[in-house]
């Protein structure tokens, strides 16, 4: 019997950089997917093996489950609904398992996604043979939140055969969580992400667990229902960054300038609030939709400026939405920003003709197009064919 | 005799559009002229008329005396050391003998020009046979003052032979007037102007007039003694734009989103002052002269966000931007925005092989490139023979 689930991958609308100062931001679940279906192997295949394929990626790997177990059962696992951290000895015992795969050179920047696996796997899970399939198309590194949805989706198959989790086994097609057992999921994806990044925020696996729209500030999430069907057209520019640097060149400028770049943050707190009050508010209320979108997208065009004067803008960037605004799309970056990924709005009336003549030019240029909604579903599992 | 003054452009350093709604602006004299020269005629020439040639921008134009005289003597000027707004009916009888001179229907926007001179010159010097003639490095219409210069410039040469002004008419050279003469000229100086723009803010002529650098808020204009030489390139984009619709689409865009648009003022608000004690502190003191580059820089490219925030920029802007950061020298709009010029600090130490290929790479655009020092000396006038 196979599982599947399908987590989706994030955007942040608004707030970048400026949340590092105590601003709101905004993001959304952004409707591509990360896809990840899992089959124990049963006990007349005599397969004893741990078997992970990374599709898009283009990575396998097998472990002997006995080899797995003589490297973490002293660990103490599992831990199923104790959802728990990754101590220093167990990163160092799985690394171990990880290398003894020949991990190929160029693509090293993926193994912490394989040792999370084997985390999140064995402490939810403990030492049985099974087959993981993951394929997705959300690019690695985008800052469109591919590791989050890699570990929520995992999460969602490992914990679907679990007495910790509440699921109907013989509904049809794609089916939620309910909200109780997404907390715990959420929990034990945030584990997995932190194996990859260290100290991430939380708000990538908690996008893509729940979905929909979420407002964070100084850590508190706040969960947002939109009301407006809102398409982005993402662009990834192919351009990587060093996040790091980012933010610590905005902490360096609002050292320098303490005063300017406090209003800037207070004005980007603004843009976000209003932005999320403006996606919550029914439709037609006061504005109708095309007049929410007309807002959107002079939010989203003020917020760009406040992300250029905080200098984390690029030629690539620029390149983007110069071609946008040719067909009056306004466009901001997403994410850090240097590079990465730029977001355009794309009004609901707008005719398929100019996204294929704006999609054409920007790839053009070398750049990559996504087109897809968002503030969509969280994660679904899908029990045997998935529809 | 042949008097001569000179009178230069002027460029907004920060704060354009965000002094509209309460923030400091900071602008500067630019080292290029407006040069007018006034020849009264001697009784034996026997030539009655008083001409007008402004050659930068081929127009001439010739009155009698009588005319004028007929036209305007019900007036009651000269008004010489009572600066006096020209009346409606004033203006009516001015217009009336702009007219008879033929203006060239292309060049029409020049009209009030004209009308200001004739203002200035009867109100001054009354009904003296004379010749006037105007050059200048200035574009029209580019942001940079150029009425202001012209305005200032030959009301220096109006005043320079009457008997409110004490000159040094011995004096060798380009002269300074005193303060107190230098007040009364930029009283007349904002008569043409307001003749010209209808409620001009006075900025233009007071840095004309002037020289240096000048903060202003809500009518308030501090004098700043710069303590730094400054060149700046100053790319004319050689787009047309109008003011007055750019500076409503701030204030629409103010009244959709008040809150987020009052912080970007108070960050602007910010800039300047920033902007205007470096200019004004010694050099060196904490910082070198390359490090005090290096703010101003920063603090140029932020506003540049920030105008970007409010919406006023062009694609023409843009492409100045990006030109100019090939070359790592940000740079950011001056005046209005939607077309017009662009600002880039060139540092005391670049080398002239890179302002030259930034220069012939912005031109190779169709821009027009000028280079010269700011927040240099006002207004000057020269007795006979000019150096």
């Amino acid at each position: 019997m196979e599982i599947k689930a399908r987590a989706p991958g994030k955007i942040i609308l608004a707030g970048e950089h400026a949340v590092v100062h105590g601003s709101t931001a905004v993001a959304a679940s952004f409707d591509l997917f990360t896809l990840c279906s899992l089959r124990f192997h049963s006990d007349s295949e005599n397969d004893d093996t741990l078997n992970l394929s990374l599709k898009s990626v283009g990575l396998e790997f097998s472990w002997s489950v006995g080899r797995i177990r003589e490297t973490l059962s002293h660990l103490g696992g599992p831990f199923l609904s104790t959802p728990t951290s990754c101590s220093t000895e167990a990163v160092r015992c799985i690394a171990a398992l990880v290398e003894e795969q020949n991990f190929p050179e160029a693509k090293i920047g993926l193994a912490t996604g394989v040792s999370a696996f084997l985390w999140l796997y064995t402490s939810i899970q403990g030492f049985k043979p099974a087959t993981v399939v993951v394929t997705s198309d959300l690019p690695v590194g985008a800052g469109l939140g591919s590791s989050a949805a890699f570990c929520v989706s995992l999460t969602a198959t490992l914990l679907a055969y679990s007495d910790s989790v509440s699921l109907d086994k013989n509904q049809q097609g794609w089916l939620a969580y309910g909200d109780s057992d997404l907390d715990l999921l959420n929990k034990w994806a945030f584990e997995g992400e932190k194996i990859i990044h260290g100290k991430p925020s939380g708000l990538d696996n908690t996008v893509s667990t729940y979905g929909n729209i979420i407002k964070f500030r100084s850590g508190n999430l706040t969960h947002i229902k939109s009301n407006m069907p809102l398409k982005m057209l993402v662009t990834n520019t192919n351009v990587g960054r060093n996040t790091k640097a980012l933010v610590a060149s905005v902490s360096e400028r609002t050292l320098r300038h303490p005063d300017a770049m406090s209003s800037v943050f207070n004005a980007v707190d603004f843009i976000s609030k209003e932005l999320s009050s403006l996606i919550e508010s029914p439709t037609p209320d006061d504005l109708s939709m095309t007049e929410k979108e007309e807002r959107l997208q002079e939010l989203m065009e003020m917020n760009q400026g406040l992300l250029q004067c905080m200098g984390v803008s690029h030629a690539s960037i620029e390149t983007v939405l110069r071609t946008t605004l040719k067909y009056k799309l306004p466009s901001k970056l997403t994410g850090a920003g240097g590079g990465g990924c730029v977001l355009t709005l794309l009004p609901a009336l707008l005719s398929g003709t100019i996204v294929d003549k704006v999609t054409t030019e920007l790839e053009s240029c070398g750049f990559q197009c996504l087109v897809a909604g968002i503030g969509g579903k969280g994660v679904e599992i899908c029990f045997g064919e998935s529809s």
